[in-house]
């Protein structure tokens, strides 16, 4: 009851952050500057990071690798909450592939 | 008790899938045939995923939005796994953002 | 008078050719079958090649860098044929930057 | 004799203006504070400008997709250009390819 929120729950925070500040005023922060700016500006970013993870995995720096991880995902997040989608959207997605991948498991099972 | 555990732990649950499947014989999934192709065929499936994603949200449909996010999503897990890192990495990372953010933004508000 | 053409021309060889497959039978060569599979294909392998471009600079091989610097300019020149664009339209493009730059050159030179 | 230089060679001459800026005060042009911020910033460029190319590819502007085109094709010079590379290197490649292909589809009808 005291006990602190789940640690997994920052993602669906900042999803709900993005959300909230999707038409918030520009000067108030990065996001609503980001925003307002248009999705292209958010795809642009997204491209950017992108580059910037492959560059931190071939460096093989940890401490970089996350940064960049968490640069994509933040901008992936953002860009969902654009389209007034969310965290949760992804999760029931990556969940449905584990059933599937459960279900296609057991067939290959079954068949050998 | 019974309650069905969080849906925010699908992403636990992947990250420990794919660390699971980092050495594991590449003819059993397709991570496995993933990680055997070694950490540029990551990268290079990260790029099309990511220009997968761009596509996807200039087409605008929203299935296909969430599908491609959750590709990236995938993929970034597998290289944080080839790197022997985790989603819970990146967390820590996102956290430690949203604390900079709050006291950042607290600054902001006394020094007006 | 029967020396070879210019090395320069295989740019304009390449742009004529990928335009006259653009609508060729998908079996007789690969970029005939790019263009049948759509222009998200075509997008997709630029994203691919980008990645593979920015690996191979990071492992610093002169022979991959010129072997992906060839793939991002084959599928942008494919992109621009699918179009109905072609290399004479970015040509002229670079060099109406070239003109700028040079006027905006002069007027700094002559401001100082 | 007197005739205009090929309009191709707008390709060399930017190849040949970014290897002279390789180490020019950053101070002096774009492109010697693009070279001055290092191989890093180049690729970031490379990533987010292949971006631009796919999103103006989608919008279907030619004017945009042409811009686009040049901004990637004048960044990956300027990465040749980093590495010691050039447009020359380029083309060779794109003409042993043409060969390739010529050689390949000559045994393609000697087999039918």
């Amino acid at each position: 009851m005291n006990s602190p929120p789940p640690a997994s729950d920052v993602l669906d925070r900042l999803s709900a952050t993005l959300a909230a500040r999707r038409h918030a005023d520009p000067s108030t922060s990065y996001t609503a500057k980001l925003f307002a700016r248009g999705p292209d500006a958010i795809l642009k970013k997204i491209g950017e990071e992108t580059a910037e993870l492959i560059m931190a995995s071939k460096d093989g720096k940890e401490t970089e690798i996350v940064f960049e991880a968490a640069d994509v995902l933040f901008h992936t997040l953002a860009l969902l909450a654009f389209h007034g989608l969310s965290m949760a959207d992804v999760r029931q997605e990556l969940a449905r592939r584990e059933g599937v991948s459960g279900i296609a498991e057991k067939q290959a099972r079954q068949t050998q």
